[in-house]
């Protein structure tokens, strides 16, 4: 029976077949007057979805390429450094203050929890701290915590705020400039629609000014090169640069919606799925839950790999498990980039008929109605 | 009147339509057994075209980024590296030396011209180098040197010979292993039929012995972070997973052909297109020609944008200027990829009519002419 493949992993996303046409378009060369009005085009659509005046700078490579071009950037050897570590991309970020010298204190907390501002306000009295990291949306955890009220805090204390808003920006509100948030980053391959591939970074003034004194030695990552080559539209080096002209595809259809549209779609699928798998008696894992990725813990008895293989084998349906400590412990849902209510909808649907399978008791409907009733004011 | 698109920039190149539909499938999550499958098999088939046993590491990023993963991950600060430097590339590669805090001897070059193994023992024998970077073929000026004496020369004095293949490797004969090259480092958007975004690097166990030891700070660029996840057919941050499953699609076809019938074709595509220009009355910009791709003099009294803007126009012929110093001065022709011999032709045909719009004397056919003749062996 034909099931459609349906791709629920919380990046790679999938993409909208308008934007993989584009992909199987001839390959053409970057260095032309085309190619700068393409680069022209993304750079207004990149500053639309980061919400920021600032140019909005393309790497090539993945998220943590973007971070680590932003990281050694802004920062130099020995500065004191404060992460607040919730979840693995966290832990990722401390270890890059230690591979290139930082002085890094971390606001240590359980997976799955998030940090207020006030914690971060009580490290910042001490003195001494020149940034700020913070992952707005941890997707290993699918959790989510306050970021404008922090940034608040950052701007009082003059501290540079490091957003990695991989599986945020594009997914949920973000107010690069209105909020104060200095260092904002992205991956192509979570709400932008698009593969892997691309990162995105953009600066505040007060971090374009922080590049001129930093001495983290770099060189493919060094912003500079990047703030440099923007004014010509071009990048310093080689960019990938179908990916680029598809990824306009994309962000044409983002500003069609609105991004404060594709903020409320994000939220309306988020809802209808917790929602569901909540009727159906799974206890969501994050105390702080995101709406670009949920989270679920596994109910005791049933076998994580029975029940992900399951809803691959039977229904086409991929979910991501969960990784490192939390392996086996949790399933987590993408609502990120192209990606509608009713598919939210059809993967509380497909987890009905895997509990079923799986000899879990289960009232069909009991899920699906929940999730619908969730959606009554969406449309 | 229909002119066909027709990409002669040495990079990007044309890809296949077989790799471009690829392009356009879904997209996947690539921590799958699907996904390990691709890039096992894609591993087969780099290390088929690098020539070696060794693995060869997937970089998401340009050439310029496979170069610096290389580069810091095999290198300390304050290493004595000898770069030769005849180009453009060359020099960006002395100056990670200067980012990085290597001592960096340069070799210093005309444009165009390469160096001897005798030049570089001589370097060698004042003692104390411990390596020795060289571009095998600079795209800049479409030259390529001795390589195969070098690495003999850097075999014997036990220092790390670290190449630049992106023009070379997958276009003309590179024997990694059999040669004794350390650390060879190539791209996806030359000869290996693909769109810019993937780098690749292969180290010798000489290479990877000094990963172990060497201390300048990297992180998405440290090797041995890729070495270790590359033994469960993975990479450590997450890949452009799309251009790779059409990598793959790529180096198919070029094993389908061997890699030794690509080299030939490519030398053949070149003989044929530099014996057109030749008896056209151009002469070639190197000492030391290329077979991936060919520089030509613009004649005197020729406008270089004129010129390549009536290829573009008229024909849908896009070849590549001059860059930097040698702006209006040369034009470039790619043979590397998804090129035959009667593309060389072609550019040569579309050549001949530019310079009759341009007012220059012609006589049609005599570029052809000499073109086909030199093919007449080729098939």
């Amino acid at each position: 029976m034909l099931m459609k493949y349906r791709l629920f992993t919380p990046g790679p996303t999938t993409v909208p077949e308008e934007t993989l046409i584009q992909l199987a378009r001839p390959v053409h060369h970057h260095r032309t007057a085309e190619f700068r009005k393409v680069f022209g085009e993304l750079q207004e659509l990149l500053k639309y979805v980061f919400k920021t005046k600032e140019n909005v700078y393309v790497i090539t490579g993945s998220g943590t390429a973007a971070f680590e071009s932003a990281y050694t950037s802004v920062l130099s050897p020995g500065a004191k450094v404060l992460n607040v570590t919730n979840g693995k991309f966290a832990e990722r970020w401390a270890s890059y203050g230690k591979t290139f010298g930082m002085d890094v204190k971390e606001i240590k907390l359980p997976y799955g929890q998030h940090t207020t501002a006030e914690q971060v306000e009580n490290e910042l009295n001490a003195g001494g701290i020149a940034a700020v990291t913070r992952v707005h949306s941890e997707t290993r955890t699918a959790t989510a915590g306050e970021l404008q009220a922090i940034a608040k805090v950052t701007a009082k204390h003059n501290v540079l705020l490091i957003v990695d808003g991989i599986t945020s920006i594009g997914a949920m509100p973000f107010d690069m400039d209105a909020w104060g948030v200095d260092v904002a980053i992205t991956g192509s391959q979570k709400s932008l629609m698009l593969p892997p591939g691309l990162g995105y970074v953009a600066l505040s003034k007060k971090a374009q000014e922080a590049t001129k004194s930093a001495t983290t030695k770099n060189f493919y990552f060094d912003l500079k090169k990047y703030e440099k080559s923007i004014s010509d539209s071009d990048t310093p080096f080689t960019p990938a640069n179908t990916l680029i002209e598809a990824q306009l595809v994309s962000l044409k259809m983002i500003k069609a919606e609105t991004i404060e549209g594709v903020w409320k779609r994000t939220k309306a699928s988020a809802d209808a799925f917790r929602a569901g798998v909540q009727a159906l008696g799974f206890e969501l894992f994050s105390a702080s839950p995101a709406d670009s990725v949920t989270a679920v813990k596994h109910k005791p008895g049933v076998d994580a790999k029975a029940f992900s293989n399951n809803l691959k084998n039977k229904h086409n349906v991929h979910v991501a498990g969960g990784q490192g400590t939390m392996e086996g412990q949790i399933f987590r849902v993408n609502h990120m980039g192209y990606s509608d209510v009713y598919d939210a909808l059809v993967v509380v649907a497909a987890i009905e008929h895997t509990l079923k399978a799986l000899g879990q008791p289960v009232e069909f409907g009991k899920g699906v109605g929940a999730a619908q009733a969730a959606l009554s004011g969406a449309f």
